[in-house]
């Protein structure tokens, strides 16, 4: 039986249908099975909808790449000048220090580093490196070829088809979208906080919110840079739940952050900080501009793209001073804003041509990169998913490695949606099959030729033996999308999409199982979170 | 002031609010202005819509290959296998006996034809080719790098938001669909019937439908090959249409056809007719097999691949002994069927595969090639939007030249609805947009140095010259996506996709106008249709 945590609300224990002191979204009742039925049924598929399995995927796809070997050079050459003449602002005095002592030029807080410095840098940083959460099954290989998916995170706001509204994201809702993130073996990493859960206090939300991410998943976690005491917690807290001493946890990466630039040309003081900590502890870092063109980056694509690149490389040449070979990643985050109404855009044309400039960028410089999954449409209709295709489809073009926010986005990362996140899943499924190469394959069985001598000119494939051998794998099986013809689809009640990913919302729900953790472990967790608590959380005005 | 045609209803003419005699949507009232004002509105983009300007586009990125060389020798070599030794029932004796005059071993209605005869016709069949239409502003080049997209075609029925329910297709959403064809600068031919005007008999059916396709579109027209009668009724209603005298329309293909096969390994008579005619007249030709594989070819998708390029193979050679250098491609329409239920699936991962692999053989043979938007859904949301994003992105990485269906098409080809095909021509605009190749260049003014050096780390690029000199064309702008925060959205009524793609349709309605026909065109061709009408129209016992 899973045991309840210090002071968490009954809601994510599976053992009880006792609903949570605050933040319980009332009109949702979910009902969970007793038991810890150590969380593989999810993996078999056998539960609530017939999911594909757990898999690495490699994209063995050539990339698409928009840019000559000049265009490559030239935004190169760009990045460099923006770096060694203009220079990004570090508003960290202790990351200033660090690179005036590695020969940068550092005047106020602007600092300056000349080309041979950043080569050198880059030189020591991993083109390949793992990540390792506390099951080990749950591995990731991060770099080459491979393709990796994580949920959406950070957005303030979550809205359901329950509540037809845009709300403040709860506890709850953060856990139900945990849930989803380790119910989907699409979905291979736990990304920032799926929805921020504003009904916690800022100063002890970190230790919630990983409480409840440490034990219903447990794939990659992530720890946002928000100042040294977060950070540290994070740590521990990851730490706690591998049953990893402190060299242990040290020697490779089992966790990760992600830091965004102040555009233009600027990383704050406590990314900076968490950036370094994380380092200095060997853990995966991954820094992604956050360069909307025509607003915190010039308007034209190439312009963006070299901005993106000189803050990112910024960040990445500090940490492997810092550490050499510790564990970097690029992501690019560069689309491009409504003219007329300074909106951000996502999945446009831009976003996609961007991203696969990026990609190109990462293999010129020999690193992971990450792109995401993203749209500001404000509902999961029609637009919602042909720009979350876009985005989708652009990340695997380019050749990236981590897809962000691949499920569950909306109002342009304002906004996380159970029904979103659903739907995003049934797309993921589908790209992480198109990769399969066994769908091409070319072997005498595949090209068919005694099959098609058996059948001739007038009798069909359904019953032969080639396709009875072959049948219950030829083909991808969607959990969501509804095949059936208009007549039986109607018959059925005629749901659209979104309704029907709402029911699977609440099927996986009731049928959720956390993945085992040993007592040990959860004990320690409660422990920390407890004593952190009483020690009156983080600092809150970072 | 455009005149009324014979018997037309008055609802496909600017200057009357009448609604038409039969098959209107009477729900559905549309207003239009009075006048002719020489269809310029609606390509200048001044009109209901914002919409990207009529052009070609160019894919210049390097398709998709998941074939290496020697998969694409293996399929070839089965494909020839197929050819040399399982055969293709050519159901029309004038088709057997011209194959039989050229060599090949024809028994029964089983037609063998050996690799080096099929390697010789292909030997003839032009790789590029052009279509011109009755306004030769629409002549569209056909192979290379270009990518042409046209709307959906044949579904025999009809579902929009106000009916909300399927209905059998009638002229007036065949005319209104038409409208959108015209209208929309994306679509850059008019397929076949948009939807199957099943209130029109169907021995005059073709009459009426061609009638309103040449007076309501200036773009290229699609025959069907239904019968000897139904085709020459077409090629001299296109003729008298566009002015051409027989030997002017003879030079060079001013419309074309696109056959099925009878998927396993057979040509139908009225296909293989239709085919043979416009072979004669030097038309174009396209031949699209349904292969979808599990049910009328092998559940592999190589092996569907390989009996889609057989049955394809043997038409194109067929046209090419008839009239060698005769403009043909090949379409492909592979896909998979619901193991479970048998349901044909579209915009799958198989789907796509089966795409580019086509396409990769399509430039082994040096063919134009044609491709899908396509999807399984029933209405115009999440799923529709996936699946069809999937088969038109799988268009493009496969190079594919036309894109049959782009816009309107649901439920596998069943239904067509005006709201799925606004959507989709957002979806195809934003394509468009991505295959500009200015949005990828690395000039210095790309670059942007200059203005990152303005802008340092404390401005914002809103204001600067090197924005304001770009921000107007620099991003594509959507006529259908709404980019807005949720807030004002909502304020605006909570209006998604597809009920605003509704509204859309109606305004372009309201505000489209027939682009001009000389008097002298649009007589001839009213007196063709009365004069065949009296004779009876076409025979009804295909």
């Amino acid at each position: 039986m899973e045991k309840a945590g210090p002071d968490t609300a009954a809601h994510h224990s599976p053992s009880t249908q006792q609903s949570a002191p605050t933040g319980a979204a009332p009109d949702k009742p979910v009902r969970r099975r007793s038991g810890g039925r150590a969380g593989s049924a999810a993996r078999r598929g056998t539960a609530a909808i017939q999911q594909s399995p757990w898999r690495i995927p490699v994209n063995t796809d050539a990339p698409t790449e928009p840019l000559t070997a000049e265009g490559i050079a030239a935004i190169h050459d760009a990045a460099m000048q923006v770096l060694e003449e203009i220079g990004i602002a570090f508003l960290n005095p202790e990351a200033r220090a660090i690179l005036a002592e590695a020969g940068c030029i550092v005047e106020g807080e602007i600092v300056r580093m000349g080309r041979d410095f950043i080569i050198e840098m880059l030189s020591h940083a991993p083109s390949e490196w793992t990540l390792t959460p506390r099951n080990p099954d749950r591995t990731l290989p991060i770099g080459g070829r491979h393709i990796l998916f994580g949920n959406v995170s950070s957005p303030p706001n979550y809205w359901d088809m329950t509540l037809g509204r845009k709300v403040p994201g709860t506890r709850e809702h953060c856990a139900n979208l945990l849930r989803l993130t380790q119910y989907f073996n699409c979905i291979h990493f736990a990304g920032g906080y799926p929805v921020e859960p504003v009904d916690i206090h800022a100063s002890v939300r970190h230790l919630d919110v990983l409480f409840d991410k440490l034990t219903l998943t447990d794939k990659v976690p992530h720890a946002y840079s928000l100042g040294a005491e977060r950070v540290e917690d994070v740590i521990e807290m990851v730490r706690l739940a591998g049953g990893w001493d402190q060299a242990e946890f040290d020697a490779t990466p089992h966790m990760y952050t992600n830091i965004n630039s102040t555009s233009p040309l600027k990383h704050d003081y406590p990314m900076l900080d968490g950036w370094m900590r994380l380092a200095r502890r060997g853990q995966g870092l991954i820094v992604s501009p956050f360069t909307l063109a025509g607003a915190m980056a010039p308007v034209t694509m190439a312009g963006a793209v070299v901005q993106s690149l000189a803050e990112g490389l910024s960040a990445i040449a500090l940490a492997q001073y810092i550490n050499p070979g510790v564990a970097c990643a690029f992501g690019t985050f560069t689309s491009n804003v409504d003219m007329k109404s300074g909106a951000p855009a996502f999945g446009t044309p831009e976003y996609m041509r961007a991203t696969q400039m990026t990609g190109q960028m990462c293999r010129h410089y020999g690193l992971p990169m990450r792109a995401s999954g993203s749209c500001a449409a404000n509902v999961p209709d029609g637009q919602a998913m042909w720009e979350t295709s876009n985005a989708l489809w652009s990340a695997v073009q380019s050749g990236a490695n981590f897809v962000y926010h691949a499920a569950g986005w909306l109002e342009g990362g304002l906004i996380a949606s159970p029904e979103k996140f659903i739907m995003d899943c049934e797309v993921i499924q589908q790209i992480q099959r198109y990769l399969e190469p066994t769908i091409c394959a070319t072997t005498p069985e595949d090209l068919a030729l005694e099959a098609m001598r058996e059948v001739r000119q007038d009798g069909h494939f359904f019953g032969i033996q080639h396709t009875q051998d072959r049948y219950a794998t030829a083909f991808y099986q969607p959990f969501l999308s509804d095949w059936r013809n208009y007549e039986s689809w109607e018959q059925s009640g005629a749901v659209w999409t979104p309704e029907r990913a709402h029911t699977k919302y609440l099927q996986i729900l009731d049928d959720f199982t956390p993945p085992p953790m040993p007592d040990s472990c959860r004990g320690a967790l409660e422990d920390f979170v407890i004593r952190r608590k009483q020690e009156g959380g983080a600092p809150t005005d970072y």
